[in-house]
């Protein structure tokens, strides 16, 4: 039985991932976390759990969690894990970070997009970026793992095979992303209430999201050349759910056929990525609590370029669903345990 | 492992029951009946359930079905059941109709409130009302259990230890029961787009709605006398979920403590059914994707009444979650098999 | 040209206020109060206000205010309007309170209820309750009104034909209520986040809402005699509307005609209540923007009892739409000018 | 008092231009046209308009219809229109047609896309494109106005200066568009139902939406050649509104001052298009109920593109609020009389 704790609990991603551990067999979480909440029932935190978690809120010592338990979440805000790892903890339990703090190889882009000083810049080349499909290997040996942002996970993913195998440029690449509120967290602000958000839709971070260095740097390895592109984040009105719209000019004239064997090549045996048929794309409500991504795309022949569709469940795949498969692989385990999970409609 | 075969698979209820199902270890569904989409892929009417299910829709063709089946589920509107079922059926298979068709002992009532001719009421004294927490002893050796209804399994629930108990007036109960949308069904009204019921909220079959004389068949059997409610169901702009704000005159005075006894005494070792802390009172997004049932209650000093209150999943324990702990019971499994799901937040 | 000040006109109900006396050829708002957002451009927290209002908005200080404005209105919480206003205020302004502290008689009702201590007792016998269709006499008189309750104007002008005509029990009266919410206010809280609102319903204030002792008192005036009721509001994800659903025994049996009768007799000359025709519920979707209040009646043969309902816009006719027709009513002004809106739908 | 008759008066964009009409004071309208619903009360269709219209909705004869009216407004599917009206229709009325069939001058590109064939082809030149910011002095002397779909006017009017003053690559826009739900109509639909888009967001008629070849040809007349977009509507859980985010490379470098006098250039002296803040980017709920658009724009330096985004009301100013711009153009009113809403929030 693998021994977890979560630091940042109490988040809309760390309650999701409590839900997906409470269902995985193989691993029993012993410390809550909340620094907002210690003390506190869990329960009483997210009422769902009534009578399934007793636990009651701890902070975020991560010196006392390492010595209790062999993985550690950190489902915090940027910097809160950069401030608190170091070798001792890492020697004694496995850490998956959700923030930001170890996605990007480069301190100066992190601490330019940030806008806060990287505390612990001696253990980025070490960490892991979690994409599992992309990743898998080294996540397997990783005793850090860099856990992606929502809207990259969509966005890479969609991009890849596009990318590696050459039949886009590079450059050209323009993400139109849509997100359920849930991805703005659970804290208190005004634009976040519901009469704020409900019958409406509004782009923000225009240009200044911080998802964009890491879709960057991401595609830039797989093209093998530094290549920028264009993301414009939304907020939808409803809970949970990333859909993202992408497009770019075609290096040269392409098949659709040509196309799908591509995303066949590089995502054919994996369980999580579903290209679906032609002609049909993505819908956030087909992922809804699940893991997967669901993905397609439509050539333009009047136009010469391409649109990519890519979904997921941003609190699922896109952080603690991810999280989850990120943990089996370090563990050795299923890499779909835990995460069979059919999405919940309607 | 049990086969099993749904009647009415593309419904929302019946769509629940296959995800429910998928993620039960010891069932295996084979046959997934849909009149309006035979020949068609599962999936293409369910985006979620692509690469999980294969299979197409057939009819609904009960005699064949029987005999490749152990257990059928008729999904199905009112009617079709009761038009289909025979001897030589239950012989084969055992039933479980989430319609109303065997809900109602009294066939008058039945087709007075239905407006149809019942075309079995030869089974109709055989038919188990499949409400688990109350009559688990005769479902479990059942030929064909009527599942309750989703406002019915709330109501009746809440309001069963206070009528058993004789702590309030029978005929002084009135039930305001609010509803998602999901159960107004999938069928093509303008009443139940979108723009139609977002932004709003209005009241229903206002003093006519089918699942009154249900409530008060089964309350009648606690008073041990027959009584009458008011119940009003509401419409409300959410997909899942049903909350029933329950009012009724004490049969005298009486202490928090001893109305919390009466409920812990009936239910104090159900693992669906949550009695929540004083003061905390049900809301349906706790319970989302769930086989929970949560209630409380609160005494009003002022005017001698008590206000009950209970939540759950329409789709969930009001329709298919507990057609599977019915299913659980008539086989012999653990009740709670394929049903222990954490609530699905946000 | 009515001069008019706002003291809270960032809030839901004092924004609701700007857009109706925007549209009021008879005033200027000359003064938009708002503690929280001082010196800042109204427009910048009301973005729908861009090229329309170009003032900035100004602090509380209703001493200042009463020298510059013929009408004041305090759209703020409780307590604060008793803690500016003084007779030399009202002998230079009318004021109209949207808060609850010149709504109840009795100070020892309000400090009980509200759990504060009111500061100013000495204008409660003076301050009229706005209750237009009710009061409208001696609203045209008064220096000070009290604006009512949105659950609270819809539940008095519901069941007032029926208390006033003997027709129910008085003691018998239970009020389910729904409301949209906007009615929990702008300020920053979880509870109201989007993702705690949306997909959910849930009671709150149990038996403790402040509206409670306000129904109590004007139905009770309407009775003759001191009467309690039950009162339980409930919140639904939608921005607007409120929908009362309410109950009580008839006195003695009663035709539909005679009820509607009674109905008629009270409103059939009320432009803003729409008696709906037999068999047609209130929806708040049909009223909302606008000061209507839509309203019908089931009768229950089987349990002698009355189903009640009422729908209005909480912020319309349940705030700022009652205010404004107020404000008509004490300047002689033909009481529905600025307020013939067609409801908004969808 | 100009008499108006309305084709298709039960649709969204139908009912929504009853709503502006019965608030604008030179206009009665005097024929309420309804295929569907003939002989019923029109307020029996839509709740809102009770006590307020007591019309009966009438058929879609268009003959008797322009003896009648000064006016007529087709709100209906495309195809209707063109195959009813005729010269003796056009000497006797003038004519609004809210559908696509006079939009595109050239009837090969409208057969291609809407896959029916044009019935009133010698009409097309005479037609003017209701644009009224860009059209305006050829619509006041019109006798028939096509007026422009929800999502080209936002689309067109949010690149038009862009394109006219060469500041962008003509060929190199891509529109990624998000409307609300009332943009898909009235009829019962499954894919319109509740469930279905509540908690959900999807792309449609990707590559194929019809109000491609609109943007096009008004924006190729702007940039004085043939050019092409890339168009991607999406479906958004809420009634009203479209946010058009739009791309496009920069032609040279040029300064944000530089386009933001591109856009004033043509749009400062426009009451109902907003160009915003800097820094400050449309939103839907700022416009809803309104005729407004608003507008902005951000440039990209690391991409050398532009950002534009532009948000509107789709059945305001996307339909039935440019509709009766273009009539009080057409008929000599103040152009806009009727249409000054202070949008509704929330």
């Amino acid at each position: 039985m693998i021994k977890a704790g979560i630091i940042g609990a109490t988040g809309y991603a760390g309650q999701e991932l409590v839900r997906l551990l409470l269902g995985h067999r193989d691993v029993e979480i012993v410390w809550y976390g909340s620094k907002s909440y210690i003390d506190r029932k869990y329960y009483q935190v997210y009422g769902n759990m009534f009578q399934i978690v007793e636990n009651v809120c701890l902070d975020d010592n991560m010196e006392a969690l390492a010595d209790t338990v062999d993985v550690i979440f950190t489902a915090t805000p940027q910097g809160l894990c950069a401030s608190l790892i170091n070798e001792g903890i890492l020697n004694k339990a496995k850490v998956i970070d959700l923030s930001a703090d170890f996605r990007l190889k480069d301190v100066a882009v992190y601490e330019a997009w940030y806008g806060i000083r990287h505390q612990s810049p001696r253990f980025l080349q070490e960490a892991v970026y979690g994409l599992c499909e992309i990743n898998r290997k080294d996540i397997k040996h990783a005793r850090l793992v860099a856990n992606p942002g929502c809207y990259t996970t969509c966005s890479i993913l969609a991009f890849y095979p596009l990318v590696k195998e050459g039949i886009i440029q590079p450059d050209s690449i323009i993400i139109d992303a849509k997100s359920g509120t849930s991805g703005a967290g659970r804290s208190a602000k005004i634009a976040n209430l519901y009469c704020e958000v409900n019958e409406n839709i509004k782009a923000y971070g225009v240009l200044s999201h911080r998802h964009t260095p890491e879709i960057e740097e991401q595609l830039s390895y797989a093209a093998g050349k530094k290549l920028n592109v264009i993301f414009t984040p939304h907020l939808v009105p409803m809970n949970r759910g990333i859909l993202i719209t992408g497009y770019a000019n075609l290096a040269e004239p392409v098949s659709a056929e040509a196309v799908r064997s591509a995303y066949e090549k590089y995502y054919g045996a994996e369980y999580f990525i579903r290209l679906l048929d032609p002609e049909v794309y993505p819908e956030t409500r087909w992922v809804e609590g699940s893991n997967y991504v669901d993905m397609n795309f439509k050539l333009d022949n009047r136009t010469n370029r391409i649109v990519v569709m890519g979904a997921l469940d941003n609190i699922g795949k896109g952080a603690a669903g991810q999280a989850v498969q990120n943990m089996n692989l370090m563990f050795g385990l299923p890499e779909t345990e835990g995460l069979e999970l059919v999405p919940v409609f309607p």
